[in-house]
């Protein structure tokens, strides 16, 4: 169990792009870095696309005044003067700035922790990947689901066989906050829904994301093979974009899946839900409770494993912080991802390959592989939702 | 609500081929026939491929000796015999006898309730529905999960606009009873997966077929347009014929549907599930709770409905047996059913076409749409697991 | 499991007193007794306190008119004049009502079958008792709910030491339809809550002897010591009667016990709640989700057992009927406590007192105990809420 | 919502004692004290027994090697003669040392925040109050599970009548984790069961004091006027201290309450169980899922509340961190319940009693009512179970 103490050898001076008042989002990062003071203390921010709100928030949150900055290139410039400068950066902005904000930081020599989907194209991932590569820095993607104990007591019962081959993979996060049209909506929605901002996908880049990644973890050793991908607009406007769509998935080892979001599901508040099914038996989770993973058994009764408890594998309860009886929320599993990246950012600094070797958290690789996921979905659907080998 | 007074003039004469002792469905069939001796009475049978056990078994539920038959062509021969002969007789065998036992039978001048898959072909249908129209004679298909009462509910609530335009069509029925090979599998197993005795589906027929049925009731409004079948066999001596199958439809008023049938989704004991999403809000329905219907409007919580309940409306109260706090179980969703066929059977002997255009039950036309509907799965999954207009 | 073969010879002639038209447990017992037709016949009735309606309805379910009877005087009286007359009477009838009835039909020589809670007192039981010995006719009372197989699955484990010792006794039902006042209540509510009519208890008899006698069931070799009894009236009108009771028990091997009963919590539809707790595993049931048992070992994952899967004990899978993934009803589960009964009654006429040793179904010994549990609440109740020796 | 912005003057210079590597609760302390780092920053710890482990431990969370003290008295003085002291000390060691430690304390002029139960006696607990009132310190005690936004929203609904009038009170915290024996029992256990450490209770003050502060929350009106308590030890070595105790509950306006506490409840992992019920509806909450509350309205569907949903009433809005679709855990609830006496320090430090007045937190009177109602319940118990008036 994670009780606070310090794995790495001080915490990292971090600072944030995006994120601030107005956002949703940022919380969930302060929440996930700053848990306990051990792996990041919060030095600066360019926290808001207005200025002044932006250095109001960054003081009530404890930051010196004079390091909430207007925005990200100041934010280097005037970091990289101080001798105690920002080591990492997270970029908690709109997705097409991403990129631009991602490079200028590696360049500056930080290391960097970015919100999903990471880029809108493989290439610009791939160039980025390169560049961490060449600068030796870190690039996390904010995956924040997957800190959750049982997520990796899936992982780690898939990997022991317990399942037996897998057959189905069945992945849903829908809701249905977008069932109305977008008059008047929110920011948030907007930037989301135009492609200028969104990049090429609404639903599949903002949620379905998550839903890869987790499978991508608990079945590290399954690649497709093809994919055939149904997106459409309920709410026309919203078109090319899409607020529902539907993936159909072949494995190299015979294994189908699907996965399935929307954000017009009216009424759906159930988050995300994952099945594995095996030959042997099935696993279910799903985030609204996330504290019980349901182990399905052919022939046998099914089963509620319940977090925190000793009979799971040492997998899962290396990462709880409640222990069981007690709710796991969302902000606990967001203090795993960002506590991985940062023992992936002090391995990196000491240039300890052999850890970096083994230790698993969500970086540029866990990035790239989403948004090439994205393409061939993307690829299937504006051909005729038809099958794609996957690229 | 229903408390077995009778609704016809008399019970109807009625017999069995198939639905012995060895057979698990036959006991359904008669739970639901049998249930308040004011639509049926049991009056012979043929119960079994084995005649001997077959009239032991039929004496041992309270037929005649005499009337326990050795198969179906001396049931309607000896029947036919009789002042007294039987009225109607239920097909519950496999399905490649279907065709010609309901042949017989309505040459024979009997209305005939049938399992389902129907047939194998929409050919034999249309022959069959030109055969009863002509003898006028009702076939009635067995669609067992259909006469719960909030399946109705389901349907009212559609049809009076309060889910707004159904957008999304979400139907699951899976189990994992077939997860294992069919090394030693009993003989319902064995028929089932064999083309010669199942026809051209495992479970998109075995369960498919309830799931679409289903959402026939609850939107009747709604035509597939086009729709893609990926199907396979996970225990390949069941190729050509699947265990596993995914449908995506596209339906006429824009709305997507998704189809999932699956008897190696080891460990599922969660029988069917149906959700229908429209762009106010969604319900949600399984026969493994069958007494609660989930009911989630966006942006208000989401709600509970419980048959029985004076909240509820008339179509659903009308067919409720157990009143509110008590469960109805499948037996109590059969007798609907039956019930609802008796109806039909009547008002054809009688001649009533006015109560026949309105009144609802699952007739030859729903057998022949659940035919066609396998057919375009089939021709859909065979190309290659393509698009295929709905023909 | 069960199929409808007969288990005894012929079908008992069977009548009902009370159960017509404007009661809701009539068809209850109807469902059950009816089922297969192997088990009984309907074939007379004192269906109503209002002749004429009673004769309509009894006419509409198939019963001759002539054998459609005033009273409970005039159908012992007619009946008693046939070859073919009837065999045993079902008294569906207000409380007030049970002893004289069950009286009479004993002494006509008649089986009776008698709702809950028996009689008003201990004392009219052991006289009855004494009556029907004496006759050597069978007395069954209908505790419907305890005819579901995963109560005797509950039983089973228990007595195998599954769970370990019995520490905790944990009974619940409880149902608010009785939350506002009693200002136009239906007749149902109006005697009920009549202690002329109700006897001694309102909710303690009418909803709390089902969770006292499938206590029973499951725990056969606990003997309550000790009891206190918290009974009150949230509507006044309702005193001396309660609509709201906790009884808390002592048994005789230290286990603690627990029961709440009340009609006034508000909107809960949960029905029946029980939970057995052994120094090793719990196991809890509730009839509002038959099909599934939860089984909770301590230190392990807890388990969901479903009715008619192998792993259950052979008493459970004995009084299945619709087998596993397809709900068991209310309607079910009183099918077979009728037909438990209708075995008892037919060896006690074939004199087969080997039979009846072992045989188990709710029986005289089962309503006594019942109104003794009764009469020990409220002689606490009435003392102060105070502990008394279980007497 | 709460995003982390600083709701007090500065970070309040804070200490622990107690709550090191080897204690469970000291990180849910930290978890909720340090969330944001604009409530408290923690300086000093005298976190462990074992002097050489507590300061290995507090060094590893950040504490300067010479602020970890050996004891709670070196802090005392160790921190006396800093510029820079501690302000407020948290005390998280058994409870037999609640009283001297907390007494020192505040004699030393700091603030305190104390597990539950506070001390042994109400005699204590007045003494305390004496003495911080003397002193103008607070006074906080750790309900650590009244943080969660849903506890608040049933607060706002029992106040906006929106029940009707409070009938029912149903409380339940019981776990199994103590079935066995307690050979080689954790020394977590040990102090627990012996009444030299824990005090007059076990269970009732170790689990059901939380019940019981919850229910005043939603309950503020409701006044208990007499109470009878059940308690006993199933592990013999346990008494005088129970592990398992049902209280019954009558309050001032006719309401009836029962709460059920034990830690031999074999297998339940479902954590603690709240039911209020009036005359109109009721509210269900568990912290097993804390998202989400049942409202359930008599003769309406109940319906699921959702935690961050517009639809709730501020003072749930107010509280909540995660926002909808996202589980909030008990580390969220914890991080509320400490910002909300930091609040009540500040406003204390600031000498504004008109917030004082008006702020809701768990104080020294919290405290107090928890210990007079365990010494009402030990009162009730002793006397042979019986009811007592409320003292």
């Amino acid at each position: 169990m994670l009780n606070g103490e310090k794995l790495i050898r001080r915490p990292l001076r971090w600072g944030m792009v995006g994120g601030g008042r107005t956002g949703q989002v940022g919380y969930k990062h302060r929440t996930g870095a700053l848990r306990d003071n051990t792996a990041y203390r919060l030095v600066c921010g360019a926290f808001d696309i207005d200025p002044a709100r932006g250095k109001d928030f960054g003081v009530n949150i404890g930051v010196d005044a004079d390091r909430c900055y207007a925005d990200y290139k100041t934010l280097i410039a005037g970091e990289a003067k101080r001798a105690d400068g920002v080591e990492v950066v997270t970029v908690a902005t709109p997705n097409f700035t991403h990129y631009e904000i991602t490079r200028a930081c590696l360049e500056a020599g930080l290391h960097v922790i970015c919100e999903k989907p990471l880029f809108f194209t493989v290439k610009e991932c791939r160039e980025i990947e390169e560049l961490a590569a060449r600068k030796g820095l870190v690039v996390g993607v904010t995956y924040g689901f997957t800190g959750h104990p049982l997520v990796h007591q899936m992982a780690a019962m898939v990997k022991k066989g317990i399942l037996g081959d897998i057959r189905i993979v069945d992945l849903e996060y829908t809701h249905g906050f977008n069932s109305g049209d977008d008059v008047g909506a929110s920011e948030a929605v907007k930037w989301r829904t135009n492609p200028k901002t969104a990049g090429p996908t609404f639903v599949l880049g903002d949620i379905g994301t998550h839903l890869y990644y987790l499978s991508e973890i608990v079945l590290p050793h399954l690649k497709i093979e093809k994919l055939l991908c149904d997106r459409n607009a309920f709410i026309s406007t919203r078109a090319p974009l899409e607020d529902h769509a539907t993936v159909l998935m072949h494995y190299d080892n015979g294994a189908r899946g699907r996965l399935w979001v929307s954000s017009v599901d009216a009424g759906n508040m159930g988050s995300q839900r994952y099945r594995f099914v095996g030959s042997k038996a099935s696993v279910s989770w799903s985030d609204a409770h996330p504290d019980q993973l349901i182990y399905e058994i052919q022939g046998e009764p099914p089963q509620i494993l319940h977090h925190g408890m000793p009979y799971l594998e040492k997998e899962s309860l290396a990462c709880d912080r409640m222990g069981a009886l007690h709710t796991e929320g969302l902000g606990d599993s967001w203090s795993n991802i960002y506590l991985w990246i940062a023992e992936a950012i002090d391995a990196r600094n000491r240039g300890d390959e052999a850890f970096l070797k083994t230790h698993h958290y969500p970086g540029i690789a866990a990035g790239t592989e989403g948004v090439r996921w994205l393409e061939n979905c993307v690829r299937s659907a504006d051909a005729g939702s038809v099958w794609v080998d996957f690229q």
